[in-house]
This record gives C-alpha cells, structure tokens and sequence, in this order.
C-alpha cells in the first residue's frame, strides 16, 4: 500500500520539483519538454520508459512530434505519492 | 503541400481503417490499443515510432500503462490527409 504524500512532502515539492506543476483538476503533477524534433522528443521517452519500468511506476503521457508531457500520480495511493516525486526527480536528471 | 482526403477517401474509410473512429472535434482518426502490461505497450509504441519516422509523419499520442491511444492528423494539410490513412493502415499491420 503506497500512501499519500503529507503535509511536510507537499510543501517541499516546489523547491523539489520547480519544473513540475499541480496539476489540472486532480492530485498530480506535470511537466513538458520540449526538443529539437521527434527523434530527441522519442530518445527522452525510451530513456523515461526504462525509469519507469526500473522504478516499477509509470507516467501518464502524452507526444506530438517535438513535444511530450508528463503528468505523474499513483494510481494505488488515489494522488501523489513519494513514488512520483523519486520519478519526477529521476526524469528530471535525464534533462539537467 | 499535402491536400486534405478528398470525399471518395472519406467514404472508404470505413471499409479500409474499421477500428479507426473520426476524432472529436477535428478532422483526424482515432485508435485505442490495449496490451498486457507496459512493457508491451512500449515495445508496440517503439514499433509505431520507427514507422512514423520511416513515413516522415508522426502521431499525436499518449500512453497510460497499457493503454495507447493514437490520433492521425496532418498539420500542413489541416486536416486527414492521405498519409494519416497510409499510417493508419501500417499500424494497422502491427497488431494483425
């Protein structure tokens, strides 16, 4: 069982996360990258596919050419959850 | 310039992509694909990207685990153009 991220997590998240958004309507965050053309946009998603499968917690996302966005939330804890933010940390050190 | 699907185009389209739905609210098709986990809906995913790249002309999609959903449009067309049908038809041919 995978819990919510609390109070103390919540108010960490944007000197944590400061790329990553609340998002829309429900317990999640998001982010968009944008690259140079399909080729870069598909050799990002290969490389967060594979932290996904190795954090065994996966993105909900979405691609369109050059353009690709992130959102992430733990299905299992009903909203955010540390899962996401390690993700998120993760994703964002393949684009530092 | 691409030019949009012309009427005879259209009226084939049922017969000729049957498990594509006209998209909401714009002229593009649509297609869903379930698989057994994500590591399936990847490697389906990595097969569709080689394709787009091969036919110059990339999807607008997103994934949720196992789920992939796929919309063809095309943008210097501003609208279904033929090589949305060509894709179409060659995704198509992945998961016979």
């Amino acid at each position: 069982m995978v819990e919510k991220l609390d109070a103390a997590g919540r108010a960490k998240l944007p000197q944590d996360l400061p790329d990553w958004s609340p998002a829309e309507g429900r317990d999640a965050i998001t982010r968009g990258f944008r690259f140079a053309d399909f080729n870069q946009a598909w050799g990002f998603m290969s490389r967060v596919a594979l932290l996904a499968e190795k954090h065994d917690h996966h993105p909900e996302w979405s691609n369109v050419w050059n353009k690709v966005e992130i959102t992430l939330s733990t299905h299992d804890a009903g909203g955010l959850s540390a899962r996401d933010v390690a993700l998120a940390k993760a994703i964002d050190r393949l684009v530092a």
